[in-house]
Order: C-alpha cells, then structure tokens, then sequence
C-alpha cells in the first residue's frame, strides 16, 4: 500500500507533516482533513494510500524510529541492551514516552488503532529484543531455559508506566539504566 | 469524612451499591444520581459524606479489598508472595484487573481520580510490599542494598499491563505465580 505512489522523499515529508500535528494536538484531535492541508495533498490521497487515521499515524511513527534493535550487536547482552540506551536522550525518551502514553490512551477507544500499534510498533521491539537475547543464548551468556527470558517487555513496559503513572515522573536514561542493571539483568542471569 | 453519618453496614450497602454500578456502567458512565437511587439516599448526602464521584469509587474499591499484604508473615519471602496469589482466584482477578484498567483510562481524564487510585488503592499496595521486603532485609533473605528492592511495584505494574495489552490475555494466577517466580524473585536473589 504505502509507497506506491510517493517517492521516498514525499512520503518522509508526509510523515513529517503527520507527526507534527500529532505532537501538536494529540490522536484524538488530529484530522485527516490537517494532515492533508499541511502536506499540500488531498484527504482522498491519503486513505486511498494508508487506509484510515490509524495506519498512517503508526506508519509515520514507524519510520521515524531511526535504529532497529537488531542491528546492535556489541557482543555482549550487557553491551547491547546499555547501547541502545545510549541511542535515545532525555528529551527524546521523555517525548517519545509521553507521545505513546497518549497513544496508548487513545487505542483503549480504538481497536484499529490498537491493533496498528501492537502490530507495527510494538511486536517489531520484541521481535529486535528476541534477537538480542537469542544471539545471547548462542553464545552462552543466558541459559536457554531462563524462564524469564519471555518476559523482558513486560519488565520494561512496566518501568515505563509505573514510572509516569506511580512515581509521576519522566522516564529518563539514567532511570532505565538502572532499571534495566538492578532488575532485566539479575533476572536473566547476566 | 465517611463513617461520620453512617453506620458501618450502611455504607457497606452503599459501598456494595457504587460497585455493582461500577461494575455495569464504568466509572464514565457512573452518576451520584444513579448512586443515590440504588442505595435509597440522595446525591446530597453523597457529596456532603465523600465530596466526588472519583473520591466515593475508590473508597469503596478499597473498603471491598478483604486482606492488607502487611498481614501476611508466612516467615518467607517466597513464602509470603506466594500466600498472597493463593487469596485471589482467576475469576476475580480478571475482573479487578479490568476494572483497574477502566479506571486508569478514566484517570488519564480526571486528575482527581488518578490521585484518589494513586493514594488509595496503588500507595497502599506498594506499601503493603515495601512491608514484606522490609522483613526479608531483616531475616536476611534479601540485601539491603539490592537495588530491585525498590521496582517491584515496577515488576508487577508490567506484568499486568504487559499481560493485557502485548498478550491480550486475561491476568490468571498461574502467569502470575510464573512471573513472580521467574523474574521477582531472581531479581531479589532469592
């Protein structure tokens, strides 16, 4: 669907446009009708090529991510897991936190929306974890039977909510650093 | 401010009232009017006893609570944890957990119910916890210095979210017990 019609360039202005109005005004409020007037298109254009407001926001979002997990490979999961933090700034983590926490909020009265995150955005960050800890286990350093090896997004996904909802405050590198040495490591046995 | 003017049974009835509606409508949805009706008093009497539909719902959910975590002292961390997930079962922790769900949705919205979810249903909890660890420091089952002494609330919030919304599967007692046992307590040492 997406990109048959656009060069690559278009379409990253496109997403420019949409990701903009979506840090701008939130989910709810941004309009098809917005995304095309500030991308000089038309709003036919746009659900003919992505669908419906869900698919091109997550789309957008999708292609905004300039690292996949998968491409890091240090050596060592210790090495991989603190130079993914490394990538990301607090600016960018508190952004990005806040922008899917709205998101998020958003899907609970969209299962089109939902579906889209869970499929494009999240599912792809435990695919990239999955690989991370796989090549772990190759090499020995996680035994292939750790039972916790299944629920490293679920650590993570709660040190970001209980992070912004209990503690009320914004999720940060040196926070997720911690986090990831005092509880992801010691329960995987690294 | 509650208690004042009712006997303990009556506002157990009212308590009983706001739950049942609750549990029908959702908290959007749920009106004093409604409230006032089912428990045979007026919405008059209501706001003058709790001031807020939010304050009214969760001292409710929270007078329904029938065990404090700080009670239990089976002598063992393990132990205690595991006493714990055995006073619950799977019917009613899928629906507090989706009623918990509905109500952090509705507190995204309402500053006043986040705070009244967050100091009187989420602080006793985490402090039921910081309980249980306290005694493990003091037997000596747990360092003191451990630096996971202070994310569990972390471990859980993840495990239910996680479990809702990557998983889309209901919370059980047999994800839990798994859970706790393959990360919570790793990450303790224990």
């Amino acid at each position: 669907m997406a990109g048959t019609r656009f060069t690559p360039e278009r379409e990253g202005e496109l997403y420019t446009a949409v990701l903009g109005l979506l840090r701008e005004v939130g989910y709810d409020a941004l309009t098809m009708d917005a995304v095309a007037a500030r991308a000089h298109t038309s709003k036919a254009t746009l659900y003919r090529q992505w669908g419906s407001k869900a698919e091109l926001v997550v789309r957008a979002l999708r292609c905004e991510k300039p690292v996949f997990l998968d491409e890091v490979d240090t050596g060592s999961l210790r090495g991989d897991l603190d130079a993914v933090l490394e990538m990301t700034d607090d600016d960018r983590l508190e952004q990005d936190t806040a922008l899917m926490r709205g998101l998020m909020q958003a899907a609970s009265a969209s299962t089109e929306l939902h579906d889209a995150l869970i499929s494009q955005l999240i599912n792809p960050e435990t695919d990239g974890v999955d690989t991370l800890l796989r090549r772990a286990v190759d090499r020995g350093e996680v035994a292939a039977d750790n039972p916790a090896l299944g629920y490293v997004p679920h650590m993570m996904i709660g040190a970001l909510a209980a992070r912004l909802l209990i503690e009320n405050r914004p999720v940060d590198r040196a926070f997720l650093r911690h986090y990831v040495h005092s509880v992801v490591f010691p329960a995987l046995g690294v």
